[in-house]
């Protein structure tokens, strides 16, 4: 299945010169949905991961249902504010805006071996971000996952010593 | 499963006189995360649904699980300003603050049968406006599912003429 077919491209959104891809059309899609979903869920499905971390807020879409499927627990990074209890706090910039990534300190252990996801990769700002929290935390990182990477915009820079896997990429476009 | 042991609560949290029901703390566990998802499934599996739609941002969690165990779609509603495409919108108000909610206009087509789902109903501010959301697109809403219910904020009463199921509540706290 090529899931490029089922993302949808939006020019100048949110700001003029950017092609966003809106991964909602994917996720309405039964099969496109489980089909992604489910190549993470065979990816990890033997790595005897504790916990599942997503970033806010397209990540919980694909960290929920692979913490479920994996039977284990699931972990938000959320915007700053929103988290009630004692949090753990990294700064990080976008190609438009930028912002402040919470994690509660009790969301993982030291040791606990974790994967980080999230619907996208851009320029890196929210996952370098998440793994810098992950790690000060004392987790056991595997590695990132996307269903989208945009390698042009260089993503992978900005979590240097972290894997990345992908499921699909769009370049030069 | 009692879940409510699973449930963190913090008082005075966005602010004073609230006591917040924190449910990250369910979540981050494996057992009591599946045991709900699975409640939403049983309930649901023989329901035909054609699309669950979750409320921003911790509706994602469980109603992509279900939206996967069931092999439907997921729908987000978003905070105005998040989803890219042409949208249909409605104001909420909230215990504390108000806002906006945006659904893509093309995310369910009139017929299609769905559940909303979210964490937690307090006052039902965001999910009432997510009601009329969906009905204004002309889908067939079986019921608002939540696995808490502050039924002291009379949450239902924002959403009349809509079912509304939950797991647990926490009443008179």
């Amino acid at each position: 299945m090529d899931l490029k077919q089922n993302i949808r491209s939006i020019p100048n959104w949110p700001i003029k010169g950017v092609i966003f891809r809106d991964l909602t059309t994917l996720m309405q899609d039964p099969n496109a949905f489980r089909y992604s979903c489910d190549i993470f869920y065979d990816r990890y499905k033997d790595k005897n991961l504790d916990k599942m971390v997503g970033i806010d807020a397209r990540g919980f879409v694909f960290g929920a249902v692979l913490a479920y499927r994996l039977g284990i627990g699931f972990v938000p990074v959320r915007k700053k504010g929103k988290l009630p209890h004692k949090t753990i706090e990294q700064s990080y910039s976008l190609e438009y805006g930028e912002g402040i990534l919470e994690m509660h300190e009790d969301a993982v252990t030291p040791g606990e071996k974790v994967v980080i996801v999230d619907d996208l990769i851009a320029t890196g700002g929210t996952a370098g971000a998440t793994v810098k929290l992950v790690k000060q935390l004392g987790a056991d990182l595997l590695e990132c996952a996307f269903v989208v990477e945009l390698p042009d915009l260089k993503g992978r820079e900005q979590i240097l010593g972290c894997p990345v896997f992908s499921i699909t990429e769009f370049e030069g476009e």
